[in-house]
């Protein structure tokens, strides 16, 4: 049986086709919350949970003595020990530390799509990773963030990068029409990610505020061998 | 100022952002029930009003002496006039006669615009006639129909058609993330529209259907001067 891909441009776009335990789910959101997580991973961190409120993301920390760490409207939380750059979360930062997240975009696709059986969380910091993680499933629902419920580029362009990288490796799979188009403008991104998305409003945005070593990292392929993976305590750990 | 551009991937995406009578409207519905509207149009319609319900359809038509059009699952409705085929819609069949439609994606997208001081329909057929009614709008919003709900790259390519035609014609726009995506798509479909739509499945199912000279037709571009535009009495009406 071929891998039946879908890929979803908004979180909203889960209330359409619910999700179910047959479905392996890929969350997306390259600006910049599951390069934080892969990040934090790869950097030794013991866990991450992704809560939707401020109030919720204190009380869990306190109770597993956690890192927290997000941001509003891209802008970092007072009274949280880590800002939404995934330059911050080093080894010396977060190994062997538990961390609460709460961010405006990717929280909210993690929660659309959890129903799955499976959540893995990729960026293009670990795309090959994530191929390899997912490539034995049967059906792969890959939930583009976004930002405040519109669609994105960048996070389109990496659920591209994954349907290129799973076609390349000779895996059979009928695409939805959106997984069709991600494919089609990661293949015509992918020899300069920075100009296909130069005049979108997220990057615009970053960029304005200064945060272009943050760009700069996250539009990185493949640099990460780390996968985040939801536990049955709905706890993100590096399974890879 | 420059023409503000959104393109929403279905029709649910106008939720998170409504229209106001400040946005110009265009939906697009290439297979096919935006190009049957331009083509009854093209041909002397007197006038169409788009309906979600069968028993709404028939009421309007015995009210208005109309023909009864559209489709349930891409087949004809049992009692009805015509069909969902734009092939169906000939000088002989529709001059001079109002047109009542109800289609699975069409309808509802040009319910979730209503709100839109304008609205107008486009389908690969019209995109040159389009661009010049619209060309003077502040904020267009292009309302994808998809099918049932899901994004359909059809809707998306003749999108990136109007987006291409304005920036040609020297158009200062900005656009939101889905409208560069349909740009770039277009661009990169535009040599061969069959081509880039051959995996996908509302031309698969047409196809199998045995509605091939549908496809054909649906995807020439520009061959009507045709662009109907919603009165104020809720009916669409051949304004050039």
């Amino acid at each position: 049986m071929p891998m039946e891909i879908r890929v979803l441009a908004t979180p909203q776009a889960a209330e359409i086709a619910p999700l179910s335990t047959e479905d392996t789910a890929v969350v997306i959101d390259v600006l910049r919350m599951t390069s934080v997580a892969a990040t934090a991973l790869a950097n030794g961190c013991a866990g991450l949970y992704a809560v939707c409120d401020i109030d919720a993301a204190h009380a869990l920390a306190a109770e597993h003595h956690a890192l927290l760490g997000g941001e509003r409207q891209a802008l970092p939380i007072e009274g949280f020990d880590l800002s939404n750059s995934p330059l911050a979360y080093s080894t010396a930062c977060v190994s062997g530390r538990r961390l609460v997240m709460t961010t405006t975009n990717g929280t909210h696709a993690i929660q659309a799509v959890s129903a799955a059986g499976r959540v893995v969380l990729a960026a293009m910091v670990n795309l090959d990773a994530v191929v390899e993680t997912v490539c034995s499933a049967d059906r792969l629902v890959i939930a583009c963030a976004g930002t405040e419920g519109a669609f994105t580029l960048e996070d389109a362009l990496a659920a591209g990068g994954i349907i290129s990288r799973l076609q390349t490796a000779g895996c059979r799979c009928t695409l939805d029409d959106m997984a069709l188009a991600a494919g089609m403008l990661y293949e015509a991104s992918r020899t300069d990610l920075h100009a296909a998305l130069a005049q979108t409003r997220h990057y615009q945005r970053l960029k304005h505020l200064g945060m272009v070593d943050d760009l700069v990292y996250c539009l990185q392929e493949s640099i990460l061998q780390t996968v985040p993976e939801r536990g049955d305590d709905g706890w993100f750990t590096a399974t890879r």
